[in-house]
C-alpha cells in the first residue's frame, strides 16, 4: 500500500491524500510503456497511445475479470470500491494486475453523491482528479456533442432563409464537394462529379437536408447536474437565432457519443460512428410525396470530421493507480441507464496486452448485474471479441435483507435496526436476488465468485449463509471482502477464489444472435434475465421497432433502459419477481454507439441538485492548494 | 526558426505540422524551469506553477511590451501574428523573449474565423492545440460557471418549495454554519455560533436569499457558436425543475470568470473574487418592506469554494513554443468587448521574473488601441501594477486606406482595387486614425512603435508616408514587419525598433484615478480616447450608476463595452470622428473581475455559425491522426 492503514477509517480524501503517490511514469515504465508510449497530464496522470496495442498484438491477453452486483439498495453496495479492492487484493497476492473502471460525472459529484473514487483504502488516487476534470475527456464529449447540436439550429435556420440554389453555392463556394459531401451523394445514389453538375432536384435532395424539427432526438449536454435545463425552448430572438423549438439538456455522461467512445476501437472506427450517428429524419410532410424519409446523421451535417478532432485525445485511456500503486485505466463513462455503462473498450484491451498471459485485468459494469452485466456480456463484449473469464457478483447483508422485505433504505436517513443485527430470516428471505443473479452470470457460461462486502454489524452466520446458498446455485465461492477498511490485506481472500476461478473452463456465450429480430432479442432478455413472464410494447415502441427493422437496423445488440433497482421496470420492487409482464414505452437507436435501445418507463437523463447540494461543502485550502469536503 | 522558410507561404497548418517541434520540457529548461514547475501536458505543452513567482520574488522584470493595432477592418489587421513575429524577431536578435498571448474560444474555431494561433511564419506550435482543447482551462471555466448557474435555478426552485424552516434544517443538518455561510452572517451582521441561536427573523435573512428571478444576470455558457442559445426559456417540466425563466447562454469566453481568472494574481485572489461575483439581487417586491435590496453573490449561494476547486488548474498558464521555439505562454481569453480581452496577469507576471531584467516580454490587447490597450492600461496594469516599456500600434495600409474613404471591406469578398494598387492620397486621408492611436498611447506616457503589416501590393512610397507621419505625431519609429512570410527575419527590424524604444524614459500614468465617479471615468475614456464632445446616459444606465455607486462599487476601473470597429459606438463610422456624443445604452457590474462595464450599443456575447461553417472542411487524417482542415 502507498499509504498508511489506519483505524478507525478516515474520510476517503484524507486517505487519497495521505497517499505517497508513485509519479505516473514510474508506474508506467514497471509495466513496460516507455516515455513515447505516453503523455502526461501533470504528474499522476498520463493518456497512452493507441499503437501500444499494435506494438503488443502477439502477446497473448491476460485474465479478464468483470465485476458486477445484485439489486442494489438506492446507498450502492461497493461495487467500484470491490472492483479496486480486489485489484489491489491481486497485487498484494503479488499478482500483475491492472483495474480498468470508468470515469464518474463531475456534475453529481458537486450535487447528491459525492466522488466516485472508491473509497476507504480502495481508492484510485489522485481522487481529486478521478472526481473532476481527469484529463478533460467529458468535456471533449460535450463540445463535440454541442457542436452536432449547434450544427442542427443552423442548418434548421439556413435553409428555412436560403432557396436551394443559394445553400449549394453557400456549402460549395469552389463546385467543389468536401469528402463529407460526397458520402451523402453515395448514401443517396447520385453520381456525381462537382455541384453544378446536378440536376435541380438532385440538388434539392444534396443540399436541402429539410429535417423534421419534431424528428430530432440529438439534445444538448452539460457536466453539471441542472434539472432547469431538462426541458427548455431555444431559438427565441429573431431569425438569425435559430428556430423556436423545445429541446434539453442531459448530462454529458448520457451522449451517444460517451458510449460510441467507449465501444470503438481506434480513431478511424470512431470517425465511422460520428458519421452514423442519426439525429432525426427528414421531414415526412412537404416532401412525402417526392422522397421518402430519410434518417439524417452527423455526415449529412458534415461535422462528424469535426467532431471526431474534438475527441482525438479523448479516445486515448487516462493512466492512475490505486492505493497499492498498481496501474489504473480510468476511461469513458457511459450512463448505465440508456447506454451500456461500462468503461472502453480501448482500455480493456491495452491493459489486457499489457499484463499478458500470467496477469489480471479487473474491470466493472454499472448498476445491477441485471443492467450492467447483461451489456458488458452482449454488448462490450460482442464489439471488442473479448471473453471474460470470471464475474464477481458484489452483494451485501444489508441489500440483501432489503430484497427480503427489510425497511425502505433511503440515502441521508438513519438504517433500521433490521440491518444492524443479525436477521437470518430476512436474509434468507432475500438471497434469491442474489441467486438469481448467480443463475443469469452462468447462462453466459463464465464462472462466478460472489463478493460479500462486509459491514462491522454483519454476523458470522449471516455470512456462513450467504456462502452456503451462492455455492449451492453454482457459485464457485463466496468470499468476504474487507478492502475498505483493510485495503489490499482486507481483498486477499477474494482474489485468491477470484485466481482460482480464472483457471475453470469457460463456454461463454451471447444470450441472443445477431440475426433476432429486435422483438426476439427484447423477449428474451426479459424472460432470462429478468423473468418477465412477457413484453408489452406501446404503439410508439411498436412504430420504431418498424421503422428501425426498415432502416436495416435489427441487427444491432440491444441495450436495455431499465431501472438498475429492481429486476422489473418499477424501482419499488425488490426480491425475485415473478408473474409480470415488462412494459416497453418507447425505442431509440443510437447507431454511432451501434445499438438499440427500447425503455422500459422513463430514464433520467439529466439530475438535479437537492436542497443541500455536495458544493457546499467543498473548497479549496488556501495555504496547501488542496482540495477540501470532497467525499 | 525550428520550420524551414518557404515561398510561396503554405498554409498555417502546412507549416505548424512541418515544424520541428522542441520538447517543451526542453524550452523550459532553457529558461531555468525544473521539471518540478511544470505539469507536462502531453510533449509539446506544460503548465507552469504559481510558486515560480515566489522563487523569482527578487528577480528585476523584463522590459514589457504592448501590441494593438488601429481600429481594424472586419479581416484583421495581424496583431496576432505581429505579437508572436516581434517576439520571434528579438529571438533572431538573440535577445531573450517570451510571448504572452490569449487562448482563442473554440466555437468560433469551428464557426467563422478559423484558428488564431498567428499565422504564416509567426504561429505558435502545436497550433492544433493552441485552437482547440488545449489543456482544457476554458472548459473549467464554463464548468464553475454553470455550477453557478445551476446552483441559481436550484436555490430559486428550493426556496419556492420550503418553509425557511425546512431550508435552514436542510443546509445545516447538523446545526453547523460552513465557512461560506459564515461570511454571509458577518455580510448581513448576524451574530450566531449555530443556526439554532438565530431568531425567526435573522433566519430568514441567513437562509432565505429570495433572488429576484428578473434581476439575474448570470446567464450560461458554452464553447460553441450555437446561436440558437442566445434566448431560451429554461424551467419547463415540473416543480422539481425549477422555476420557468428566460435566459441566454454565452461563449464561454466571455464568462465574468474568465475576466476574473485574467486578472486575478493567486488562488486565494481567484477564491475572493469568485465570492464577490454578483449574480443578482434580492427581491424588492414582497420583502422590501423589511430588508434593503441587497446583492445576491456566489459566496451567499455557498458555490464559490467548488468554483475555484474547478479552477484550481486553469490558474496556471500554459507553456508552448512559437516557430522560433521561443516560450510563450497562452493564458486566458476574455473577450474583449465585455471584459477587458487580455491574457492573464499571472502569466506575464511569471513571463517577466523568468525573463529578468535582460529579457522582454510582448504581450498583446484584443481589438483596436481604443479598446483593448485602454483596458490594458487602465485595468490590466492597473490591477498588476506593472508599467509597460512600450506599445507596438499595428497598422496596415488596407485599414488606412479603408478610414480614408475606401470601399466597405467584408470578409469572404475580393477586395477593391483602392487596396491593391497606390493611392496616396486615399491613405493619407485615412492615416489619422493612425495618429489617434499613437496619440491615446502616448497619453499613457509609454514610447510608441508602429509596425507596418505589409501586404505584397503596399509600395514603398505609401510605406514611407506612414513612417513619416506617425514620427512626426510621436512615435519613435515605424517599421515594417514582413514576419509572416518570413518569420523572425521578417521581425528583426521590428524588433530593433522596439528594443530601442525600451530605453527611452516612461512616464506611465493612468487616464483616470480611481477615486474618480462612474460618470466621471466613462466622460474621461470617451473624450480622451474616442475624442466624442460628451456621453449620453439612458434612464436604465442613470439608474444603475446610481444603484453602483450606492453599493459602494464606483472605485472599480471602467471596461467600456464598444465596437472596435470605429472609435465610435457605430461600426460603420470610419476614420476619426468629431462632434459626436457617446451614448451609454446600460451599465453593468463584473466585481468577481472588478469592473464596471458600461454598454455603448449592445454587445453580442454568442457568436452565430455562417450557412458553410468551417468545421465542414475540419477532419483528422486516418492514416497519421493529424488534423486536416484547420486553418
Amino acid at each position: 500500500m502507498i499509504v498508511d492503514v489506519k483505524s478507525p477509517v478516515p474520510s476517503d480524501i484524507k486517505i487519497a491524500q495521505a497517499a505517497r503517490l508513485r509519479p505516473i511514469r514510474e508506474v508506467a515504465a514497471e509495466i513496460g510503456l516507455t516515455e513515447d508510449d505516453l503523455d502526461l497530464y501533470g504528474k499522476y496522470k498520463a493518456k497512452v497511445h493507441l499503437d501500444v496495442l499494435e506494438k503488443l498484438k502477439d502477446r497473448p491477453d491476460a485474465k479478464y475479470i468483470d465485476v458486477t452486483a445484485i439489486t442494489p439498495t438506492p446507498l450502492g453496495e461497493g461495487k467500484t470500491v470491490t472492483t479496486i479492492g480486489v485489484s489491489q487484493g491481486l497485487a498484494y497476492l503479488g499478482k500483475k494486475v491492472f483495474t480498468c473502471i470508468r470515469q464518474p460525472s463531475q456534475g453529481p459529484t458537486f450535487g447528491i453523491k459525492g466522488g466516485a473514487a472508491g473509497g476507504g483504502y480502495s481508492q484510485i488516487v489522485p481522487m481529486e482528479d478521478f472526481n473532476l476534470h481527469l484529463t478533460g475527456d467529458i468535456h471533449a464529449v460535450g463540445a463535440a456533442h454541442n457542436l452536432l447540436a449547434a450544427a442542427i439550429d443552423n442548418r434548421l435556420a439556413k435553409e428555412a432563409m436560403w432557396s436551394t440554389d443559394y445553400l449549394a453555392k453557400a456549402l460549395c463556394p469552389n463546385d467543389e464537394y468536401t469528402p463529407s459531401m460526397r458520402k451523402r451523394l453515395k448514401k443517396l445514389g447520385i453520381e456525381s462529379e462537382r455541384p453544378s453538375d446536378l440536376s435541380d432536384e438532385d440538388k434539392e435532395r444534396m443540399f436541402r437536408l429539410n429535417i423534421d424539427p419534431y424528428s430530432i432526438q440529438w439534445r444538448r449536454v452539460v457536466d453539471v447536474s441542472d434539472a432547469a435545463l431538462r426541458n427548455i425552448i431555444i431559438g427565441l430572438g429573431d431569425k438569425n437565432d435559430g428556430p423556436t423549438r423545445q429541446v434539453g439538456y442531459d448530462i454529458t455522461v448520457a451522449s451517444e457519443i460517451m458510449a460510441a467512445l467507449a465501444l470503438c476501437s481506434s480513431l478511424a472506427d470512431l470517425r465511422e460512428r460520428m458519421g452514423r450517428i442519426i439525429i432525426g429524419t427528414s421531414n415526412s410532410g412537404a416532401m412525402r410525396s417526392k422522397w421518402p424519409v430519410e434518417p439524417i446523421t452527423a455526415e449529412d451535417l458534415n461535422v462528424a470530421g469535426a467532431m471526431t478532432v474534438l475527441l482525438k485525445e479523448a479516445i486515448m485511456p487516462n493512466l492512475m493507480q490505486t492505493l497499492m500503486g498498481s496501474p489504473a485505466f480510468v476511461h469513458c463513462g457511459p450512463f448505465a441507464n440508456i447506454a451500456q455503462g461500462n468503461s472502453s473498450i480501448i482500455a480493456d484491451k491495452i491493459a489486457l496486452k499489457i499484463m499478458g498471459p500470467d496477469g489480471y485485468v479487473v474491470t466493472e459494469s454499472g448498476f445491477g448485474a441485471d443492467c450492467g452485466m447483461e451489456k458488458f456480456m452482449n454488448i462490450k463484449c460482442r464489439v471488442s471479441g473479448l471473453i471474460p473469464n470470471c464475474v464477481i457478483i458484489v452483494a451485501t447483508v444489508r441489500a440483501l435483507k432489503m430484497h427480503g422485505g427489510g425497511p425502505k433504505v433511503v440515502a441521508g436517513k438513519p438504517l433500521s435496526k433490521a440491518y444492524t443485527e443479525e436477521n437470518l430470516e430476512l436474509l434468507e428471505k432475500g438471497l434469491p436476488n442474489l441467486l438469481q443473479h448467480i443463475e443469469n452470470a452462468l447462462k453466459f457460461g463464465v464462472p462466478v465468485v460472489v463478493a460479500i462486502n462486509r459491514f462491522t454489524t454483519d454476523t458470522d452466520a449471516e455470512i456462513e449463509l450467504i456462502r452456503r446458498r451462492a455455492q449451492e446455485t453454482g457459485a464457485e465461492d463466496a468470499v468476504v471482502s474487507e478492502v475498505w477498511a483493510k485495503g489490499g490485506e482486507g481483498g486477499a481472500a477474494l482474489a485468491e477464489a477470484v485466481v482460482k476461478a480464472c483457471e475453470k473452463p469457460n463456454s461463454f456465450k451471447f444470450l441472443y444472435p445477431d440475426d433476432m429480430t429486435i422483438k426476439e432479442k427484447v423477449e428474451t432478455v426479459a424472460r432470462e434475465i429478468y423473468r418477465a413472464d412477457g413484453v408489452d410494447y406501446t404503439p410508439d415502441a411498436e412504430a420504431k421497432i418498424k421503422l428501425f427493422t426498415d432502416m436495416g437496423l435489427s441487427h444491432l445488440p440491444l441495450c436495455m433502459a431499465k431501472t438498475h433497482l429492481s429486476f422489473t421496470h418499477d424501482p419499488a420492487i425488490k426480491g425475485t419477481p415473478r408473474g409480470w409482464t415488462l412494459p416497453i414505452t418507447d425505442v431509440r437507436a443510437s447507431v454511432g454507439a451501434g445499438f438499440i435501445f427500447p425503455l422500459c418507463g422513463t430514464m433520467r437523463t439529466m439530475p438535479g441538485l437537492p436542497s443541500r447540494p455536495v458544493f457546499m461543502d467543498i473548497d479549496v485550502d488556501l495555504e496547501t492548494g488542496k482540495v477540501l469536503g470532497l467525499s
